[in-house]
């Protein structure tokens, strides 16, 4: 487990690893979103040039700093403006301050899956369903660790030793869990001490915290092959 | 407050502040003991050639990699053979894997403390003296996130914010608190899952642990001027 994408390079698996991607406010929340409203298709861009220049090839754009909507783009990255209108059938181009760069540092990975609060159960299943090591790669803000991500990092990694079929020696896997359960009783109250909080609230943008940290809305999975993201299938329970 | 050197570049606070150096296994905790001891100063290094040089040169050495200590060395990082017959009023060269790594990246700060569980107390009164703001800097072990430091860092960050003279926004000393609550009843259960208190084991150096951990065992407060780490006297209470 890594707080924060500056840490990956030192994690010490170096094959045979799956990374889950996490961004809880907002990246992977939306992403999955807008998978549970059935785009085709994501293909994540590490910078504004780029997402500028895939919306002159016609691309429906997603772009955002610190938080904020880029004037240039289609969509900001809030969760809520990923509407089945918009998105459905269509491949759309995702350039975040956070997410994309941790997508980036996770690219020598065997498959990179996007996690959240509101995949978690088919995200849990789906890992389960493989025979390989698991990195859960927070994003972070602005490289620095960050609550919620930790929170869902070690919500998800109680879930995987629950199975069985994982054990783990990683202090930060360790220290998540024992975070997660100090929360969970009640995470919109624990949250509230997040610095992201206060900065969406800030910005007006806080409307999507209970939305992004209520389990099971979704069964997406979305798995990044080096290029796009989609949504892989589960198999039947 | 930060979880690993890898993360101070991104710590916002410009100037004004004084950094609190962790490594409670063990640079920190070792440090403290050899002033406790009577050690005049101590000169750290960054690298073993350094470290061979000084020794050349007639110094005391202490010198370790992966917490072993190094042939040439006259000591490796154990607290216990700072002893006040090998130590008083001697100046000591220090190189150790992390905590001098920590040290290096911290150098631009206005002031660098040492901060070990077993002088806690005499560290947060000088703390409290100050008009600065604090950083608490984890050394964690091969740059990642340790528990031990952050135990370490949470509970100070309690008392700094009980004291009511500080504030903090700062999502890893909430974290780093509410781990700390979890582990203070008993302290020393919790460590065991930590990875290093295996690592020590396995080495046969786990016997310094429970001292490592007991508070307020000397009221020494090491400063690192940028040249020399020596004994600041506190004011009487």
């Amino acid at each position: 487990m890594c707080f924060s994408p500056k840490l990956f390079p030192e994690i010490l698996i170096k094959e045979n690893f799956i990374v889950v991607l996490v961004d809880i406010l907002r990246a992977t929340t939306t992403i999955c979103t807008a998978f549970e409203n059935g785009v085709q298709a994501i293909i994540p861009v590490a910078t504004i040039e780029e997402a500028k220049q895939l919306k002159e090839q016609g691309f429906l754009v997603a772009s955002e700093q610190d938080g904020k909507k880029l004037d240039f783009a289609d969509f900001g990255n809030s969760s809520f403006s990923f509407t089945r209108e918009r998105v459905e059938g269509k491949t759309l181009v995702y350039c975040t301050t956070n997410g994309t760069r941790a997508l980036e540092m996770a690219k020598h990975s065997e498959k990179i899956v996007i996690g959240a609060f509101i995949n978690i159960s088919a995200l849990t299943q789906w890992l389960n369903e493989k025979d390989k090591n698991v990195v859960i790669l927070c994003s972070g803000w602005k490289k620095k660790f960050c609550i919620e991500d930790t929170l869902f990092a070690g919500a998800l990694s109680s879930r995987l030793l629950d199975s069985g079929k994982f054990t783990t020696n990683c202090d930060s896997a360790h220290a998540s869990i024992d975070l997660w359960n100090v929360a969970k009783a009640d995470i919109l109250q624990y949250i509230e001490k997040a610095a992201h909080s206060h900065r969406l609230k800030k910005l007006g943008l806080d409307d999507v915290i209970p939305y992004s940290f209520t389990a099971d809305q979704t069964k997406v999975v979305p798995v990044f092959d080096g290029t796009k993201i989609k949504n892989e299938e589960l198999n039947p329970a």
